[in-house]
């Protein structure tokens, strides 16, 4: 069981912008903070400004920040919007073709679980995961 | 996020067996009543064979029966077999490279998230899964 890579990068990015938020980040240097692919976390955070949760800065010293407050994101409703689909097990998704579905009480449960899952998540917000620019290997400007 | 294939052919394996559970089932039928891979079912049957959830009967009529009563198998347990990892996030597996691994609080606090999605599948067991052969197309011999 594991979360997608998008929503992976997503927590990662929004992590770095919280920790930095007195100034605008870049994907660039995020991707260079993680060593993770730059093109990958270019189409989170187009998502991620898309759906609020960052704002861009347009121009030659621009970048990203954060769209609220660090203590207004729930970290449950980041990974909801990160997580396009919660298909844990195959009749959960479209493309289901398992011949008990109809009687089968599994998809119930297994939502069940999801939603206490997500619930914790919920209890949680940017400002509990806040690191320091240090944490990233960056150096503040004295 | 979603849970391995593997993990989704041993929950329907599982509950093959246990709604035929006054005979043998076969690999053979399995893969037909449910229309997939013959030989992924029979990685995940000799596993669940060796981790005690199924008994194998060997010989011409052979098959597969469980190995434990349904009241006796908790969904959470089978679950925690045959997930072989729950690698959520990349921190969580072996191959973490993430710069800020040593001041997160992701970690826990997924692990937190999954403990309480595992908790949900304890309160369940094979017996409340429970179908009836003819949810399987099966018809009982007269």
């Amino acid at each position: 069981m594991q979360l997608t890579r998008f929503s992976d990068y997503g927590l990662r990015l929004m992590m770095m912008a919280a920790a930095n938020r007195d100034r605008l980040i870049t994907i660039e240097e995020t991707a260079r903070v993680y060593d993770i692919s730059r093109a990958h976390l270019m189409k989170v955070a187009q998502f991620l400004v898309k759906q609020g949760f960052l704002t861009t800065v347009r121009g030659r010293s621009g970048g990203l920040k954060l769209a609220r407050a660090p203590e207004a994101v729930r970290i449950g409703d980041l990974v909801r919007a990160t997580e396009t689909d919660f298909v844990m097990v195959e009749c959960m998704g479209g493309a289901n073709q398992c011949r008990i579905t109809k009687a089968c009480r599994l998809r119930g449960i297994i939502g069940e679980a999801l939603g206490a899952f997500l619930d914790v998540l919920d209890r949680y917000t940017l400002d509990d995961l806040m690191l320091r620019p240090e944490d990233f290997g960056i150096r503040r400007a004295a």
